[in-house]
């Protein structure tokens, strides 16, 4: 095995989140000098924020997300040769919905040490948070956003939440979410549960779990705002 | 609303892994006297670890756990009367594979405030590690651990992670570690991906992912050591 390392960095998910990142990190990353990054803004405002005296003009940063999702030549050689380098997520914690995967996978092929650092997570702390199944869980990723495949969808992952008491956790693109939260009501039944957990770690936090009949009479304030669904009919 | 705030407090996964939690946890924790928790040992010993100074004696402590999953009725009156507690769990986070789900479900009945806390996870460490598939996967909890039960149930996630190109994510009682692992040798198909997660956060942390066909010259050492388990058939 070579000496490689690979370190995946957790990214705060709201702005005044820095709280929640683990101390230890604010050393490890000021040692090190190279950077691969889904995004180049939220990830030299990481550094810059944990670290004010980090002359961030001295660093290499490479880019991977889902426009760039081919490893750099020159991050391969690095690792090959036995160099640290650390990927950073634009929010939350790499390798979880998220391109930088690739990168860890290209790590173990190699032999290179594959190190995943502690930090804030949307989908877990909503799953947390939920009061729903945490023995048996699935995330989905983005759901269809057109009709009829939305509402298909919606239907097929309750029918499968309470055939396997499973509790089905999904995310939108934040303009869309009352969209699908529209969706939701007119698909669900009025007995399913459904949590909505929006703006995780920041000013904003708001974690609800109602009974679909309960939520029709309130329409969650979620509008631009990251948000994570959870859809629960089984019996816990 | 109610003013009752439950807090769902990450504990650490190995013997020196205090050093993944968010620092705000101590004077949050330091200043609370109602705990709830899943194993009264490992709860006590954070919070004397993150605040050596603490009167454990002057804090009230009730269990929630596999063997007493009922809320105890005096823990139910606190939230309701608008106190704050916290919910500790015995290693990683609460809700996530153990009981701590009964008390958030509760508090969102009477309206009472769920504030999830981040902290080390093993289950999210293992598979942002992992290099597979972080946009779709399952968390089944314990597989079967009899024949012929164990090798279906294998052969099914197996499938169904081909089919949905999706990363399935299970764990073992410790000592079974190695039995698991022979049966997934066994069963699986020689290009099948396995990761394996071994002493997440502690000094012997080892995260190897190979194909089936290459795990069978190499023993894991995993007997007695906590591990999670990905198994990952589609095309990443």
């Amino acid at each position: 095995m070579n000496k490689g390392k690979l370190h995946l960095v957790p990214n705060i998910l709201s702005e005044d989140g820095h709280y929640c990142l683990p101390a230890y990190l604010t050393p490890l990353l000021s040692g090190l000098k190279y950077f691969v990054v889904e995004e180049i803004k939220s990830a030299r405002r990481l550094l810059k924020k944990l670290n004010a005296s980090i002359n961030i003009d001295q660093l290499e940063f490479w880019m991977l997300n889902e426009h760039q999702s081919e490893i750099p030549p020159e991050v391969m050689h690095r690792l090959k040769d036995g160099d640290e380098i650390a990927y950073i997520s634009e929010a939350g914690c790499p390798g979880i919905a998220d391109p930088g995967q690739n990168l860890a996978a290209y790590a173990h092929q190699i032999g290179a040490e594959v190190i995943p650092h502690t930090g804030p997570n949307s989908i877990l702390l909503a799953l947390m948070a939920s009061g729903f199944n945490g023995q048996q869980f699935c995330f989905h990723g983005y759901l269809p956003n057109k009709q009829p495949l939305l509402g298909q969808k919606i239907q097929y992952l309750e029918t499968e939440s309470r055939q396997r008491n499973q509790s089905q956790i999904f995310i939108e693109t934040p303009y869309r979410n009352q969209q699908l939260f529209q969706e939701l009501l007119k698909t669900g039944h009025g007995e399913t549960k459904l949590c909505i957990a929006t703006d995780l770690t920041g000013k904003q936090e708001k974690i609800t779990t109602r009974k679909i009949r309960e939520w029709k009479n309130h329409l969650p304030e979620m509008h631009k705002v990251p948000t994570v669904f959870i859809l629960y009919a089984g019996i816990y």
